[in-house]
């Protein structure tokens, strides 16, 4: 059974993983040369489009980023510091960002991947809606910017995403522990993605 | 209450919006080089994808621009306008399109707010998808040319249509008469818009 | 009356459809310098967004490719496939890839109008909905790669979809059987594409 106490840690990590995406996303705006309303859009796209897009494709209308006044806020009050400490906040240590940012990483992933499971889709939909909870922001950031997205052409991000969100599917089928399924599936994520950065890891192209 | 005779000039005036918005999306569909295909297509995208954005996440499906095969038509009207007038068309006056556009966008974001407060969202989504009805068709068709969206970089746009919403909202809540709360939002953005325009505000960037 | 070896029929053709579409999205993913996420990104949004995105304006969530894991697992399977050969797969022969795409072309715009127009949409929107079916997973894939679509600037393609999908919703309005109308439909369609190929058709643009 999901308790309450672990459903509130659930909702604060949901949120301060919204915070940080949502955090690079104004950071990024600014790099780009936008202005305040591109660092709102570009905060929200990275950090809640992502989740917003599972929740149309499997039905769950209006998508959570939209019914929870919370995440949005959370996402514009993120944008709101970029713009008020400027250039200091692009100065920001990188090696906690992503640090964090994995962890964030692994968080919407695996919660994506079990909200879509609890919608009915079979596993390889709910593991394919766990990875774009985690990645879909950042997509369509990088498409709002013309540029071809991060994910499409190198580093392991997609991919840790994925490999946390099948574990999770193979724990759920086997119905293993919930909080157990998530940690693991969460630290799988984490774990590769770590690793990818500190080994400078990419996927093997198709030689062209 | 809303009398019939207002519902019918709300109706009238979404097709005016619409087939400018489609005018100003066809012309800039012949400026980038974009065949009849593009044309139709940049056209239906300028004028109502913003509001099929706002329907999709309320779950009001089909969309209206789907249901309502005037909306769509009225968007292929200014594309066929468009490409039999040609270069004409492309000498347009500037001073008429912009005032026009800045009603147009007034309307879109007051008849989008209050759609989506109906819808039973909170306040806060209910004023961000109504300037997502407003400005959304633009960001579109700015992705489908492969540019950064314009709201993002410059212009007080979104800003004008975010604070006219934001005004349809506490109107709303107030249980203000609707007609006098459309008429004040609209307004607002119509007034902010032209303003924005005349004296050449734009918002402060971050300093990079 | 729909018969039981025919829909089986459907199926397969549509399986079909979707690995050629999966296949060039692939291929377009290594010319393109993207890694294996990439690759599956493009072979999954060319053969089935098209369809996802009808799917989600006729309200029926989850879609089809989210729903039914052979059609995601079948566009896996060609991006897989382009991987393994790599190089040689670069260098598959023009003209039937030529063919067979517009056969798919014609097959999904076809069924894409008729499971529209079944959701109970008007006809303008049904014969919409079955084009974008067929061309709008492109439209998406270029965007991915941060490219203006092709179909809006050159070539006869969407124009093909729509005067296929337009004979079937006049043949659906005449109560004509459903295997002629689909026909008849598809075969127009897949007949102007490669007349428009063979003759270097294009839409006569607006002159700038």
């Amino acid at each position: 059974m999901v308790t309450t106490p672990l459903l509130r840690l659930v909702f604060v990590a949901d949120l301060a993983g919204t915070f940080l995406f949502a955090l690079q996303g104004a950071l990024i705006a600014v790099r780009a040369g936008l202005d305040p309303v591109g660092m709102l859009v570009l905060a929200f796209s990275t950090a809640l489009v992502g989740g917003l897009i599972r929740d149309v494709l499997i039905g769950a209308l209006p998508p959570v980023a939209i019914k929870d006044w919370r995440l949005a806020s959370t996402a514009f009050l993120a944008a709101a510091l970029v713009y008020l400490f400027g250039s200091h906040a692009l100065r920001l240590p990188m090696l906690p960002i992503i640090v964090l940012d994995a962890a964030a990483l692994g968080l919407f992933a695996v919660a994506g991947t079990i909200k879509a499971h609890g919608a009915g889709v079979n596993g390889l939909a709910a593991a394919l809606l766990g990875t774009v909870t985690g990645v879909g922001g950042g997509v369509v950031r990088d498409m709002l910017l013309a540029r071809v997205p991060l994910i499409l052409h190198s580093e392991i991000y997609a991919t840790a995403a994925f490999a946390g969100a099948v574990l999770v599917v193979i724990g759920l089928r086997l119905r293993l522990p919930l909080a157990l399924v998530a940690l693991a599936g969460g630290t799988v994520c984490f774990v590769i993605r770590l690793l990818a950065v500190w080994q400078g890891w990419s996927l093997p192209k198709v030689p062209y």
